[in-house]
């Protein structure tokens, strides 16, 4: 028998935040990285579909609402401070703005950026 | 030909700190986020261990100094707002200081709180 999941226990920062960080359930790769308040944690469990709160428009933010990238919770999982989320997703689409599938496509090597992918097209 | 990195075009936040996802390299397991800012950005790059910032400490964290649970860089990625790191990793040992391989070894199912993997022995 496990403990009941009690969302106070999370620890959020002074703006009533934690980060999430969304992994594609099925191939390990790190998707985004957003934030949650605890009223968003508990709409994405209720309704299974990731949804985050926006810092930049001071609003809930249904992941895919208007492009239909949804994220699909597969699983919530969080650290052992507690202060940070690891939400196991299925992505529908690119997760990313710039319409590529993950938003972590740059790397730095030998000082200089590498693109790692392109955009999809659709 | 690639454009050269300058950390300065990341977004750090108003204590001049950005959030690190740190992924197994190998695994493609997330063991952890923390932060870092621009010093230990630079010294992280510069000798392929990671350092982060503990804001607990208000110090410098060489990560494994103590514990011999290091971190050897793979490579350091960033996301298309510049507002979040990836370090793609080795690490050696246990990622948590509670000795598990992950600091994510809760997860949320069905209301309740699961653990998905215990303390390693050594």
């Amino acid at each position: 028998m496990g403990e009941t999941f009690d969302p106070a226990t999370l620890r959020f920062n002074e703006a009533g935040l934690i980060p999430a960080i969304a992994q594609d359930h099925a191939t390990g790769e790190v998707l985004m990285m957003a934030w949650m308040n605890a009223q968003s944690i508990a709409e994405t469990l209720e309704t299974g579909q990731v949804t985050y709160w926006s810092r930049s428009r001071a609003a809930f933010w249904r992941k895919g609402e208007s492009s239909g990238h949804v994220q699909r919770l597969h699983e919530l999982r969080y650290d052992c401070d507690a202060d940070c989320l690891l939400l196991m997703v299925t992505q529908t689409g690119p997760a990313c703005h710039t319409n590529r599938r993950s938003c972590f496509y740059r790397a730095v090597r030998d000082g200089e950026v590498v693109e790692l992918m392109a955009p999809l097209t659709e």
